[in-house]
């Protein structure tokens, strides 16, 4: 595995941290500012400020856990892939139930000028598991 | 746009015309043996074998016809994306009443060492749009 690899692995595993601590500062320095996400059946995402409000919006009322099962990651210049099995709980801290989302998500990853890799695309496809 | 951007989006209207023709052979030259599919609440289709016999089984009760609104390209080294919405009209031979399936796909190529681009990955995130 090479070092960009081995960068792109750890970028998820701290964005499952950073998230699951509700440190919504650290997740969004993973992404581009451009960054899009594509989910069925709603628009797209577009932009890091968007992602924000709704990550920020979600956490004022919910515990997130999330845990990535990485089946591949492939790099050729500065452009990589990975694609992953995603597991989400999504826990009201007001007590209830869990919702677990579980699927694929395929994220497209760019190296920036300071070596830094970051997501700029996300394709979700989770649905609900329980 | 650059020769590999172009030649990325002659294969996606290939992949529609040919589609709508039933010119099953000239899709499977579009995709890489080992590519694989992710949709929303199915496991992954993987390999250009079972995307064969799936495509043979709808086309001999439908009929497929498909636009691609590519929204972006990118490409660097042998690695590119394509972000789409994708429009797909199933329509029963028997007759009777169209599915029309709409929504993005993000597909992940790779170039060959024979410079032909051809799909590697796919996401598609289309749902029932009447």
């Amino acid at each position: 595995m090479n070092t960009d690899e081995q960068a792109i692995r750890r970028l998820v595993a701290q964005w499952h941290s950073a998230t699951a601590a509700g440190d919504v500062e650290t997740v969004l320095g993973l992404m581009a500012e451009d960054v899009m996400f594509l989910v069925p059946g709603q628009p797209p995402m577009k932009g890091r400020s968007t992602f924000a409000k709704g990550l920020r919006g979600l956490l004022t009322s919910h515990r997130l856990e999330s845990t990535s099962d990485i089946q591949e990651v492939y790099v050729s210049g500065d452009l990589g892939y990975c694609w992953s099995v995603l597991t989400v709980r999504i826990t009201p801290l007001s007590g209830g139930n869990a919702v677990v989302r579980k699927g694929s998500a395929l994220s497209i990853l760019r190296k920036q000028a300071n070596g830094e890799w970051v997501v700029v695309r996300d394709a979700n496809m989770l649905s609900v598991a329980s």
